[in-house]
Order: C-alpha cells, then structure tokens, then sequence
C-alpha cells in the first residue's frame, strides 16, 4: 500500500516577478521568460506550479509578483485551480529577500507550523519524481530547524549559475552546513569550482516558517518592521516596504545565518538563461541547428532560427549565430554574444521603441487585442475575445472608434442601446459613449477596431464595470 | 562658343524587363532591382533616364519592359516626362535579343536614319561626363557601319561580371573587333583575363538601325519575321513572338556578327548583382559596417545591417553577415552566400509565401495600399490616395468593404450617392455595389479599408471607368 503522505502542512511560494530581457525579443519586459514556453506546450510558470502541486496541497501555493505580471499569471494558471487569492504582490521590487519575507508572512498567519518550499518560476526541472523525492527530504530537514538551500550536481562547468561550497564533503549525510555562496564565476574558475565539490545554487530553498522569522529578524529587521504593518495600516507597510533597499535572500540571509545547510540534488535542473544556454539544451538537426516551423534555412550550422508565423524569414550559410523573427522585432546575434542583448534592450527602452516592452500582440483577461498599425491620429487593432468573456464598460474622452465584426457574433453596447452585430455589420462609438465589447456565443469573436483621435494610449480609458475588478 | 550636339538621330532603349531576385527581400519578382533606389535617393531607372537624357533627346528614349511593371515604371519617370508612348511592351519574356530587336523595329519605323544606344536599366555609372563622352564617340563609330559594344576597363578581377576579349590590343584606336564574348568566370580566371585586357561586359551596345537590321536578318531571321507581322497582324505578331526561343542579344548577334567592334572605356560602371556587391560600394563605419538608420547594432563588424522602420532590428556581435530586415521578411546571410539567394526565393515561391512577389505595401497609379491583415473571410487594408487621384468606378462580387477615414477627405461614390467624408467618418460598400474612391484635396488620403467575403482576390474587380486605362 502506497504511504499517504501528510502534507497538510507544506505550503510553497513560486517567485514569479523577474522582468525578461535575456530572451528578448521572445520575452518582454511586460511578458518575461516565466510566461513562456520554451521547451514544451506548457509555460515555465505552469509546469513549475504542476511540479509545485504534486508535493504541496494547490490550495497552499503562493505566487509573489508584481502588479504588471498578474492577468497573465492568472490567466495561464485558470485551468490549474489557482486562484486570485493566492496572488501575493510586491508593493515595490525589492529582490528576493523582501520578497520572500512577505510571502512567508501571508502564510503563517494561517498556518505558524508551516513548511515552506520557496522555488523560482523560470526554471527547467526534467525529473519531476526525483525533485519531489528531494523536496520531502528537505521538508522533513527544514523541521528540524534549519534553512535548507537545494545544491544542484553540477553535470558540467557552466559559467552562467552561481555556485554553493558546502563546509565539509556531503558523503552519506542528508545536508551540511554552507561556506559561502559564490556569484557566477568565469569559466576557468567555474571548473575549478566543479572540481572542488562546489554545487549549482538553484535558487530553491526549504524551511518552516519558525525558524525563517527567528532568522529574518535578526538579519534583515527592517523587512521584518516592514511587513508587521502590513496588517494594521496598509498604507504604512507600502511605504515603509517601498523604501526598503533591495537585498537577495542569498546575501541578506542565507550567507549570514548558521542554521543554513545545503542538500545536494540532482534532478534535470536548468535555469535558461539566454540564448545559447536554450540552444544547448534544444534538439538539433544534422547539422546542429535549431530551427521552429516557420524558419527557412540554406546551408546553415550551429544556429537557432525561429521564423515567424506571418513573415518570411530566411538564414543562409550562417554558422553559430541566434536568429529570432517575431512579428516586431528581429534579433540577430552570435551565440558567444548573447549577455549583450540587455544592452541592446536598454537603447530600445530609452529610444521608446515599444518593442522592449510588449508583444504587438497582448493578452487581456478576456481575449487579446493586436496593434496593427498606428499613426498620427489613427490606431487599428485587431481584437479577439474569447467565448462568453466581455471588456469592461467604458468610455473614452478623446477616442472614437469603429468595430467592424470579422468572425462570431458581436453584443455591443453603445449609449443605451445593446444590440447583436454579425460578420460584416459595423458599430460606431463616439468619445464620451458607454459602450462594451462581448462575446455571447461559444465561438471566438473577432473585431477590427479603427480609433480616432488626437491622443490613443491605452491609459484614456474610464472602466464603470470591469468583471476583471482592473479598478482595484 | 560651345558645339551645339546635332542629336535629332540619337535614339535610346533602355531594357528594364530583368526580374529581382538577388538583392530579396529588398527587391520581389514585382518590384526588380530598376525599380529601387539602392545607392541615392534616385530609383536605378530614374538615373538610367537621366543620364540617357543628357544625350539622347527625352522623347527619343524607350523602354522596353514587360507589363508587370509598366505602372511602376510610368510612376518612377512621370515627373521626367516620360510617357506612355515610350513604353514598348515585350509580348513574351525572351530574353533581350527579340526585345531589343522589337524596339530597334518600333524605332525605325520613326527613323530610318535612327542611331540607338541599347542599355540595361539597372546599372550604376558615377561618371556621367565620361559616359556621355563616349556614348558619342560611339555613335560616330556606329554610323560608319560598326555594332558597338562597351567594354569596362577593370579596376578588379571580379567574377560576377562578363568578359569581352577584344581581338587584338586597342592602343590608340577607337574600337577594335571582339575576338569573343566569355560568361562569368571563376575568380582565379578572372584574375587571368584581367592581366590579358579582357575588359567587363557593361551590356551596353550602340548602333545604326540599318546595321542592326541588315545583321539581324542574317542571324535571327525567325525574330525578324515575328516582329514584321506586328504592324498588320497583331495577334499573328503575339504568337509568334511567344514561341520564339529566348535568346541573348550576345549570343544571337554579337558573337556571330563580323561587324562587331568594342570600344574600351571607363565611366565608374558597376551591375550590382548580389548584396555582397552593393556592400562593397557603400560607405562603412570604422569597424567595416554598411548600416542604415533604423538599424541598432552592438559589436558587428564587415556587416551590412539594414533595418526596418516600423520594427526593431538588432544585431550583436556578428561579423561578415548581411542582415535585411523589411516590413515581410527578413534575410540573414553570410556575404560569401548571397547567391544562394535564389534558392530561397524559388521555396518561397514554391509554398506560395507572398514575400517573392511583393511588398507588403504595393505601388499603385493613383497611390499605394498596404495590407495590415487577412485570414479567413476578411482583410485589413491602409489606402493612401494621393491629391487629386482617384481609384477605378468599381463593384465586387464577392466582398463587402468598410472604409474608416483617418487622414484628409475622401469622395466617396457608392450607388447613386456621391458624398465628402471627413477623419472618423465611415462609408460601408455592400457586396455587388459600383463605387469608387476620390481624393479631391490638396493633401494626402488615408483610409483603412476592412474587407468580409468568402474570396478576396484581387481579382474580384470588375472596372468601369479607370483613369489609368487598366482595362486595357
């Protein structure tokens, strides 16, 4: 008979508010690597929260972000039973350890005998069934009183982790004291590091909530003060949270406390992080290429190429270089380059190419919308709105706009008037008109919206009734 | 006092028929190399015209083409006083000895006395002075009896051009017989006929009517009847022009005829057949990169960049890549590959990807349209209109269209009714409905044209009254 486990008490904390640059121009600033697939149909922030969920009760996973991140994060984990509830935002980015504190709080006012997984949303774990086997371990370590941070074996001295040195050799012990946690090295270093016994840093930890707050309190005390106004006045804990310097777990707690030791894993991990790391670990052809559909390649070698759906994208005889067409943007860079595309991200953002920061084609809680071309005074877009989801009621005080129905059936309402609209029937809605976009079938709708208008942004919008609650 | 230059017998034919397949995706099967501007802000026609004009009289110079690209071309010259009369239009594709023969027969017909100057439309010559210096030179020498050719003097061994030999050394002769006429040879070849005093083959030829004819009937005598039937039997003149085996005008004539003689000059002359080519002439950075404004590029070097406006294209740390990003397409190349360019045009024509045939946004006579989007049942059209053009009286069987006014005035005909719509103002054309659209003012058109049909094809236009004769 298989042993029940007792898990009532684990609960775990998903980090999911890292902003993506390192995969521009697949990931963005407003839709970073955790909301992407990179290597199956399932993205990186729900296969960790199916991994999550095989250890820990659902109702018992957290998520902390920020406010930017949480209708994606919602809308990806709406099949998997994660609710709004269980949404933690960071008043400010503050890195990791303000982050964590926060989290760990919110869970022992519901539970002071917690044990707390806390892992990252972006990583790559292939061996799910020797991940769990390490992380009950860790539970059971992490009521003994200790902090316990995951050491991955390293299958290869790679530049791109940073590194644990445990104290002593691990041989048979369950976990033994850290020495120091050591920043990505070089690779010359990174193989001596191998070498020595040195373990990946995973950035995965495993500890209760006790011996957390008895050792947060007397590292980070500020954070700690934070946090305790969280409950009796709101906006105090946001300013005092929000003039917090920022600190990593690693160096504001796990690199000064003594109840730290490390338990060295292996389980398929991986933490993508860049270009070429992706292309190592992606399947290649003859020639040593990884290429997606819509790429057209001619004598090509050691290259990735991923085309894109709507546009011809073409590589000949290039050899060792990263090609990723999207819709927007293209990049192209050599393999060994790819740690300089933040600075290309920088020149984007300062010259306010929008590109840095959105996909031309962005996600809404009730469908998408895609920008299709804009002007001076002129925006159309391409609008989609799933089955029996509706935009909110609005207007729009410098805007007017033209819907003309292209697939399913429109419920539109303008002013005082609700009426159905089908394919090639149009709605006209003057600024300063109520008006709302729905979708009463079961098949998708589709809409081209032509605006007009002097000024378009997105912010010149009064929401009177929003099913998404995109007020609070 | 400055010779006055009797030119009343100069005559020009410009061949502006080649398709453009090397330099894609700046270039489409729709839109050749003649058509783009590639080193100024001049199109290679438009220089073509003007250098031609400053020797031949404007309404003495024709084009020979085929009619895909009459619009484009009648376009490119309007504002030089190009007309339609000059536009010689090959019946068939078959290569340029029946299309030059054609425009030799249209141009005697004028002119029994014609001296014609026969030049490719797309070539680049910086040193108009000395060009039109010797264009005269070789218009004496043509008038004694003597097909002209060009020769180039080299300042390289390349091996994207053709060779001529002349039969003996030049000195200080004018001309002198060709020995042969050799293709593009490999490098080291080249090398050899450049220190020989081979001289490259410009495809520029000069000579009398008279000669050309008397020469033509001796060695093309199939052409010749074909063109004789044009002027009483027009549709026996199609036929059997378009079974006629295409040939060259080097290997029908020039390598045949004893009256052949080069005239050895140098003028800057360059075909740019490949972006490798184009890369060589144009201005680099200190670090040997051609780039344009709308490309970023971080650490590259010996790389042409070029950009696209609307999109952001960035390239790191390559080197020895050509990279053309467009609205459509992106080519990414290494510079010693450009001519495997061909490869990929054919596959994309193959799985009927639009990007071998057009840009996204197409030139048409009284504007231009770009379509933003299209999928099943509908598309998404920006129309420009320029001051004072109008569309064709049209109907459509199979789509409805929505027009949304975004920039200037628009006169619209719909039915019976005909009204000025203004920005914001929207007209909606049902299926099986004569309209058209007008720009009666002063300033630019702009309107977004949605589209709802089961098809829609260009083809679905029935015409009835066109300001551009595209009837016809």
């Amino acid at each position: 008979m298989k042993k029940q486990l007792n898990n009532n008490h684990y609960y775990a904390v998903i980090l999911a508010g890292g902003s993506g640059t390192r995969l521009w121009p697949i990931s963005r600033e407003m839709y970073p690597k955790q909301l992407l697939a990179l290597t199956g149909n399932k993205t990186l922030i729900q296969e960790t929260f199916s991994r999550t969920e095989s250890i820990v009760p659902k109702e018992n996973i957290y998520i902390v972000t920020n406010k930017q991140f949480t209708t994606d994060i919602l809308l990806q984990l709406k099949s998997y039973g994660f609710t709004r509830e269980q949404l933690i935002i960071e008043p400010a980015q503050k890195n990791t350890a303000p982050a964590i504190s926060l989290a760990v709080d919110v869970i022992q006012k519901k539970d002071r005998g917690a044990l707390i997984l806390v892992s990252p949303a972006d990583h790559l774990i292939t061996d799910t069934v020797a991940f769990k086997k390490s992380i009950i371990t860790a539970f059971a370590r992490a009521g003994e009183g200790k902090l316990i941070t995951l050491g991955i074996a390293p299958d290869s001295s790679s530049p791109e982790y940073g590194y644990i040195k445990p104290a002593s050799a691990i041989g048979k012990q369950v976990s033994v004291p850290v020495e120091c946690f050591v920043e990505k090295p070089p690779q010359e270093i990174a193989e001596v590091y191998v070498k020595d016994g040195y373990l990946w840093n995973a950035g995965i930890f495993i500890w209760s909530a006790k011996t957390f707050n008895k050792e947060i309190k007397k590292y980070l005390p500020e954070v700690v003060h934070a946090i305790s106004l969280r409950e009796t006045n709101n906006e105090k804990f946001i300013e005092h949270f929000s003039v917090l310097s920022p600190v990593s777990i690693d160096v504001g707690l796990l690199e000064r406390s003594k109840a730290v030791e490390v338990i060295k894993v292996k389980f398929g991990w991986r933490d993508i992080g860049s270009w070429k790391s992706l292309y190592e670990l992606l399947g290649k052809d003859s020639r040593g290429n990884v290429l997606n559909e819509h790429a057209l390649i001619i004598d090509c070698e050691n290259s990735l190429v991923y085309g894109s759906e709507k546009r011809a994208t073409v590589a000949i005889g290039v050899s060792g270089i990263v090609v990723v067409d999207t819709e927007d943007a293209v990049l192209i860079v050599h393999k060994d380059e790819t740690h300089k595309i933040k600075n290309a991200f920088a020149v984007l953002k300062e010259r306010n190419k929008m590109q840095y920061k959105e996909h031309k084609t962005v996600v809404r809680p009730w469908g998408s919308y895609t920008v299709l071309e804009e002007g001076l005074g002129y925006k159309v877009k391409k609008i989609m709105v799933n089955p029996h989801e509706r935009l909110s009621l609005q207007l729009h005080h410098q805007r007017s706009e033209h819907w003309v129905v292209i697939q399913g059936v429109a419920k539109a309402t303008v002013g005082e008037s609700t009426l159905l609209y089908e394919i090639n029937q149009t709605v006209d809605i003057p600024t300063e008109t109520i008006h709302r976009l729905e979708n009463p079938t079961n098949e998708v709708l589709e809409v081209i919206e032509v605006q007009n208008g002097a000024y378009l942004g997105e912010d010149d919008i009064v929401r009177f009734d929003d099913v998404y609650e995109r007020n609070i």
